[in-house]
């Protein structure tokens, strides 16, 4: 193995057990540090991350924000400790199925978790993003495998949550990276790390997925694959505001160059709609953006060109981007089109994510033959409708039907544009995720790095603070099923 | 396939919608009426059970007690709808990352589970044990796969099922019973099957979860498979009361024939204490039973004679059972010996289970090799610390390290006899189980059968129920990060 790997992994290892023990508003000052760190060096780390991924500054400075208010939503969530779910049963002589012991449950941190970051947000998916801070949260050791895509920009952050933790006074070996695919694929299968959190694409995740299930002792992998985010419009909508509906969808799909998991890949509209016509005049007019990468432009040319050239598929506005990639990162909108009727006979084209500024319009018959479409859409991050703003009969059912195969559902917005809160999910059915249980933004991705533990008859001296009767920490607890805010 | 196969799984998939539109108090009556059929049974069911595993009437009737309870405990549990998570961020223009869209997210059900049953817990984990129970309570279809031990049985109580379910009003295909292995392997990867829970050894259990994990959709596999149970008796608790000691551990050891996942396998006492031979001399006064079939009583003496033949093992008392198993099904309790220097040098064997009324004394020399041993142990469904009364400098810091490797820890009781309460943790690290975040007993256990969606932008009155601001269900729901009780 790999002498750096090594090190790294045992640092991580070794930091388990003093990030277990801490308490949730140390948690929580580290990660109030972090964040206070990047924004620090806010000016550097943006110009940085233009030159390597050619994103606008204006984005990435967005995103920078998105980063730390993020790393401070888990800070006030991991001082919270509600994520604990700690619970209490004392002994029942009379419980009905025979005495009950005075049994506690709460969650405890998983161990060290490995993080694959992502392209296409250098911060917010990236080496201090949402994976990193919701385990830190966890109370879990991170080791960020960087993406090659902005190498720099990740050693710049790392060394940024380095001193952030190390000023903080965080346990030596929270956080390190790696940097080589190969250290990667060796660091899914090491004994020392206990879960992985990935975001990237279908063919890179499942087989490091595969890794981890074939592992003697099998990890979580929490992988974020493919997604194409279907819109369906429906009849009312169409023909209630077609140039609207076009204008959304041509400005959510080209929308940092499409290159958002999120991105709506696929816009099911009634045959004779305007639509289509409307999209494509948008589409037309479009000027071409950077894309993150060479390898990344040159995979969008390859999979947009299959696309078009599969039977039924036609170029409705815009052109092919040229396949050798010789116009350098550049590429301008393509709009495809096809019918319902052809995706039907062979379904599995719905999986294909053109990464980058490429969609197709579908028209469908009626609206049964667009619900028959939807049925077979495999699992996606975000399904939507697009609804008359009166009455709408088909709206609501297509979104409960949606609601079977996404992990978000939208009512007239457009999925591009990922909150993060609550009541965010940012997950899916496969090939969406490879664990449609969680989500990688929002509060509840803590869940991910945590197992629960009950303590069957332990003296009080001996539990974890937040099963304690006097709850020190004023976490929340569920006392013989009923809950206590604890606060 | 097999036509039948196909006929039960095809139903419990139409069965899908109907149960996710069920209400609430809807899932809580038809797990009621569950109960209510098993316990009208209750003579007849009693007898087949006795005949089928040779288990006493009493543990029998004890366990259709537990059972019954189970179900209506999560019933009531379904009812209050917290599982569901219901969350709701308002539309925020000024939330620090950029405006927040009004999106609202709740768990809603996987879809149909196959449940593969136990030999040992005919009614608990069997075909209406719980993750049947758990499963029906998330709003999931079930199919049982029966357990070959005890088909008579298997037949009759899925018989009481389906008819209380009938009686009921519960969706047509809710419920459905296959019997052979291979029908078992069949639907593991049929597509129409969303999720698995498994009880069983840990070679058919890691065979399954391969074939789960390796579906072009994997889907998530949650298997108890094998567990040692360690007990660690601190020097001042072998001090204190070795003759209580002794006798809780071959008490706990040998009931139920040993046949229990929570069978305390491995006890480590300091050198020296008169706790191996008290043991000992219960072990050689303690009459055989009979085990639940032929293939168990074969596979006991084969797994117990395997043991005591490795180096550094001796049989302490009892003897072991004949390798023919030609003494029909009884088997009488033994007890190895072998020191934690023997162990420590091949850490593997802590993880050889021997289903059934053996267990081995282990001796270490001081409480380092107490504790290093200790950190060799294996994942585990419980760990056990035996501390003294009175003071005791090494109990709390074992407890701590054992926390680290199993599901339940327990202090001073024994790790057989497993409640069904909120807090209760049945489950572990692997190999204990095959997902350690999850639980197989309690109501945690609902939570493994749903995945969340998020709902952006819906009007009232497409949005489910629970996620409504007039809280129609009367659900919990946490709002703008607030947690509301909904009563």
């Amino acid at each position: 193995m790999d002498m750096m790997l090594d090190a790294v992994l045992s640092a991580a290892y070794g930091a388990r057990g003093p990030l277990a023990a801490s308490t949730p508003w140390q948690r929580e000052g580290w990660l109030r540090a972090v964040a206070d760190g990047l924004e620090a060096r806010r000016g550097p780390l943006v110009e940085l991350a233009m030159r390597e991924t050619h994103l606008p500054q204006g984005r990435l400075d967005g995103e920078l924000t998105r980063t730390a208010f993020q790393l401070r939503l888990l800070a006030d969530r991991a001082g919270r400790g509600d994520y604990l779910d700690a619970r209490i049963d004392y002994a029942d002589p009379s419980w009905p199925m025979g005495p009950r012991p005075d049994i506690r449950r709460m969650k405890v941190p998983l161990g060290v978790v490995l993080v694959f970051a992502a392209s296409n947000f250098p911060f917010a998916f990236s080496v201090a993003g949402g994976d990193t801070a919701s385990a830190f949260a966890a109370g879990c050791p991170v080791v960020v495998k960087a993406n090659p895509g902005h190498l720099e920009l990740s050693r710049a952050v790392a060394a940024a949550v380095a001193e952030a933790l190390g000023a903080a006074g965080a346990p030596e070996g929270m956080f390190g990276m790696i940097e080589s695919d190969e250290d990667g694929r060796a660091a899914v299968t090491d004994t020392r790390v206990a879960a992985v959190g990935f975001t990237g694409s279908t063919r890179v995740g499942r087989l490091l997925f595969d890794l981890a299930a074939g592992r003697p002792v099998p990890i979580p992998f929490y992988g974020e694959l493919g997604s194409t985010n279907p819109v369906v419009v429906t009849p009312a909508a169409a023909a209630e505001r077609p140039a609207e509906i076009a204008a959304g969808f041509v400005g959510s799909f080209t929308l940092g160059a499409g290159q958002f998991c999120t991105k709506p890949g696929w816009l099911l509209v009634p045959a004779g709609s305007s639509v289509p016509a409307e999209a494509g005049r948008l589409v037309a007019e479009a000027a071409g953006q950077p894309m993150l990468n060479a390898r990344i432009r040159t995979g969008f040319g390859a999979a947009v060109s299959e696309l078009a050239g599969a039977d039924g598929f036609e170029v409705l506005a815009g052109s092919l981007p040229a396949a050798d990639g010789g116009a350098g990162l550049a590429a301008a909108p393509v709009l495809l089109s096809a019918t319902a009727a052809t995706l039907l006979a062979d379904p599995g084209l719905l999986e294909r994510e053109c990464f980058g500024p490429a969609a197709t319009v579908v028209t469908y018959r009626d609206i049964d033959e667009a619900a028959a479409l939807v049925r077979q859409v495999p699992g996606q991050l975000t399904a939507s409708v697009q609804a008359a703003a009166g009455a709408d009969p088909d709206a609501a059912a297509l979104a409960a039907a949606l609601a079977g195969h996404a992990g978000r559902v939208l009512w007239n917005q457009w999925p591009t544009g990922v909150t993060v809160s609550d009541a965010q999910q940012h997950g899916g059915p496969y090939p969406a995720t490879t664990a449609a249980a969680a989500t990688s933004v929002g509060t509840a991705a803590i869940e991910r790095w945590l197992r629960p533990v009950a303590y069957q008859n332990m003296p009080a001296d001996a539990l974890p603070a937040p099963l304690r009767d006097d709850n020190p920490w004023g976490v929340p607890q569920l006392v013989d099923g009923q809950l206590r805010s604890g606060q």
